[in-house]
């Protein structure tokens, strides 16, 4: 059981790029516990009754928001900030949108396309795709991080070496997420909570699902991290892995033309077998199929195979 | 339980390129079940007795053999070969080794470095790491493909559209692969068999370990397959997920350097926190350790992870 929360950052406070320069929204000791209350990734343009024509009119100078920053007394650059992700209380409700030049296959699904999600926030039990399957939950964080060292605003889209949107779909509860230090406080946000995503986020959302996040944060004086790294309290795929994977692989020489060529095959492999309309096979493959570097050292041809649990139909 | 195998194709039956002029070693019926006898991916160059100075003499025109080839009744341009594999006959011992100029690596680990494995091919046990830690195994085919349509002999060393050196941990007993077809009778070989490995196979080297596959092979007319896929019959990451993962991560606008940023940073965390040899850190990655790729759609930044499956030390 998480340790009582002493504070809470609320809904509103929220901000919109990293920056240096940001106010804290609350300022607390090593060991501290906090809650952090999220909006959803649209900032609240999509909301449970959001329709397809939503899409067109988002305004992309609100997306993404993050709430914070919290700052931890002590922190200091060449730090690392230990974030111990301790439970969520998810809304019940989120949105899968294809936005149009966003997502791995853009060229390919140039029209935009939404599907809505209700879930069980109690039980996390797994959630009906409106098209077809039955999607395992695994609440995370897609954005958490710290402001950079190079002052002024930072966009909020682009992960980068003190985190931010990373989408690793494994920073859900339990997990310990070490961050780089860069500013005094750290000045340490978050958003962008997710009720499901797989490896990739390969249409570029996952189930976007406004939640409360809890968590404990404390200081590994002097860690000089390079990039952000994480320890798992356990398995990773147990959600979704019971009845194995449908994987389809792409073999060439840039790994990001191979994951495309992976995803490509299995968006075609899910809309043949299941009747699917290839949009809405390309968002469920986003919530719940993870893309793997299955061989990096082959000179010149890599492969990177796309892991679809077949549980979702099954 | 694998049907009684009716036919063999010997270990001395091997060929070293990718050749639609090689002559068969057997031609079978599809629904035929065959055993492959392998050699070990240095073609007999490193046996048991094999020191690191023997890394140095190895002849490269003779690496990567495979066993065959296989022709198919029937098999046609743009149909798939079905292939069950079925079992394996482990040989018990195996190497991995550091080759200078090959792996993720290569410029960081520029020295010869080799350890041999002895394992138990009965229970297929967690196999002692002579540095530090104990992995579980799995084994696997390394190298499983067919003839090209073009002439001429190819190099096995790369994967290609019909397979080959692809290194996919998980084309293990009860997977179901697809390859598609480029000239008549598919000309299947197969071969570099593993008793363990990671995604990535990140040093360039597995637990390269001769072993004997039983397999059975069918075909679907017409498939017309862009790339190898398969199925795999139940989990595939059990045997290393019961105590989690250590993860580093990799951010950047390349996937190749943000997975060489994580893999460098595991090899960091495991010299430092075990006492290991960087270069010995290193192999012991290729053989159990998985790179991911987190999120693919963040421009213009992706993230890549690497996870250490802790079961190896705890």
């Amino acid at each position: 059981m998480p340790s009582s929360p002493v504070r809470t950052i609320h809904q509103h406070q929220h901000h919109l790029g990293w920056d240096r320069a940001n106010t804290p929204a609350l300022t607390v000791a090593p060991g501290s516990t906090v809650t952090f209350e999220t909006v959803d990734s649209s900032g609240g343009q999509l909301g449970q009754g959001a329709t397809v024509a939503d899409i067109a009119k988002l305004d992309f100078s609100k997306v993404n928001p993050v709430t914070g920053p919290l700052f931890v007394d002590g922190a200091e650059p060449g730090d690392a900030l230990k974030v111990t992700i301790e439970a969520f209380q998810p809304s019940g409700w989120g949105w899968t949108a294809n936005i149009p030049g966003f997502g791995l296959l853009a060229e390919q699904f140039t029209e935009p396309a939404l599907q809505l999600w209700q879930y069980d926030a109690a039980t996390l039990a797994p959630a009906m795709y409106g098209p077809g399957g039955r999607v395992p939950l695994k609440p995370f964080v897609g954005t958490i991080g710290l402001a950079l060292a190079e002052a002024g605003t930072h966009g909020i889209v682009p992960p980068r070496r003190v985190g931010g949107n990373m989408d690793v779909r494994d920073l859900a509860a339990g997990t310990v997420l070490y961050l780089p230090v860069e500013v005094a406080g750290g000045l340490f946000s978050l958003g962008d909570t997710h009720a499901a995503q797989g490896d990739g986020e390969v249409c570029g959302t996952a189930i976007e699902s406004p939640m409360a996040v809890t968590l404990s944060v404390d200081l590994v004086k002097g860690a000089k991290l390079p990039f952000p790294r994480f320890t798992t309290p356990g398995p990773v795929s147990r959600h979704l892995d019971g009845k194995g994977y449908e994987v389809t692989t792409g073999i060439g020489p840039d790994l990001f033309q191979a994951a495309r060529d992976a995803v490509s095959a299995m968006v075609d492999l899910l809309a043949d077998r299941f009747g699917l309309a290839p949009v809405d096979a390309y968002m469920l493959c986003s919530v719940c199929a993870d893309l793997r570097i299955s061989e990096i050292v082959d000179q010149p041809n890599w492969v990177v195979s796309f892991y679809f649990p077949r549980i979702v139909f099954e």
